[in-house]
């Protein structure tokens, strides 16, 4: 399997980039990263405050956010609009050849809507298949996807995707083609081992630890589906996975918690 | 020069993707003419109507609209967000092979921001390059591109560009690859005799022509600048240029106005 170019899936969270200082220099640390390469970003809170300005009322179910279909029409605009072709125009004046995407495009993330019991959550979808050779062939023509959050449904209709699970999705989908290295960028140095302490982080997580961290309240309910992720992506071939601070994005070895298997 | 394929560049104009009976069979239409086609959109006013809701004032010169940055991020949102990524979704629902783009994906499309003198219009582009090798590259590979009215400046901005011009401009570039029909689709059934009559319309325009049917108010302000795009177009290689009703889209030989060089 040595055969198998590398391939770096970044994942970048919405906090990093609603600040400038921080969106810049991530933008600049994911221009260096030689290709082929692949970023996938969140939204942050621009969809939320535009949903204010606009009297969309924010409906939650348990702490979780219910995507009515004005809301997800604001997360299209925000995510695959301004965020995204933002980021593009930005690294195209990187030399980086970056095409904006969204599963919809080229049908490459059919999703299913969410089933409306026990919650219906809305206009949220359970990704069903990636189009991996199709996205292998423009990687290859040495394009650099960059994907907002956003799948479709396949019969017309876009979906709110959470952006971890796309890029985890993506990264175990094209494991068949690269030696693919999957990492989380954040606004942290790595997982805390305690929440208040920003500068010590857990190095490595086994997957074999992650109940005793959950029962010990290391690793939190906001942390738990990205950890769920990372080590899905594991099983299904990806070679590495950290969680790190954003700006490792070009490191070989990035510092911040690797994930393993065992 | 027999051997290039056809390949039809399709403008839909704004108004008709903002009334859901004419955008759906639009679509269906468009679906349904045979690959490589290629899509550009205008986005209506969609745009309008937040800036009104967001307390975005529209500003106006001469009864052209200055793009000032909130105005250009609302443009943004609702061109390359929401109407592209819907388009995309219906498309790909009827197994069109489409792809969502900007003028910054793949910098297919760069321009400059328009002097600010005499008029400062704001973040509007005047096309400089359109990379039509990489564009053909695509569309080889079966993809349908579905173009935004944006481009930008290869220095990390969007930029405005009129949606005519983004479609003769890229049928322009790619008549070196290939035999190009350029169709404007709007709401009308071609260039109109008479404004007050809706049933009437120039089977053809000459380009000698346009200077009297200019004079005789036949051809308003709305008008010229299509007419100019569209010979333009003939002018650089384009083969064919109809302004016809959005419908027509999928005809050998649409019903409508039919430009002619000469």
């Amino acid at each position: 399997m040595g055969l198998r170019p590398k391939l770096r899936v970044a994942k970048v969270g919405g906090a990093i980039l609603e600040e400038v200082q921080a969106r810049d220099s991530f933008i600049k640390a994911f221009a260096k990263l030689p290709t082929p390469k692949l970023l996938v970003h969140g939204g942050g809170r621009t969809a939320s405050e535009l949903a204010q300005k606009l009297g969309i009322p924010v409906k939650m179910h348990e702490g979780r956010r219910i995507t009515d279909k004005a809301t997800l029409e604001l997360a299209v605009m925000v995510y695959a609009g301004k965020v995204n072709k933002n980021l593009v125009a930005q690294l195209q004046a990187l030399n980086c050849q970056a095409l904006g995407l969204t599963g919809a495009d080229l049908g490459l993330i059919l999703a299913e809507k969410r089933p409306a019991q026990p919650i219906d959550f809305g206009w949220v979808g359970d990704i069903k298949a990636v189009n991996a050779s199709l996205l292998a062939q423009l990687i290859q023509l040495g394009i650099v996807p960059v994907f907002a959050a956003l799948s479709h449904d396949g019969k017309g209709n876009m979906l709110n995707t959470n952006a971890d699970t796309i890029a985890a999705s993506l990264a175990a989908a094209l494991a068949t083609h690269y030696e693919v290295e999957l990492f989380f960028g954040f606004e942290k140095k790595g997982v805390l081992k305690n929440l208040e302490d920003s500068e010590h982080y857990l190095p490595t997580i086994r997957q074999s630890e992650l109940e005793s961290l959950r029962a010990q309240g290391i690793v939190n309910s906001g942390m738990l589906p990205k950890l769920n992720n990372a080590f899905m992506a594991l099983e299904e071939g990806v070679q590495k996975v950290w969680i790190a601070a954003a700006s490792e994005v070009a490191e070989a070895e990035p510092k911040g918690t690797k994930l393993l298997l065992g």
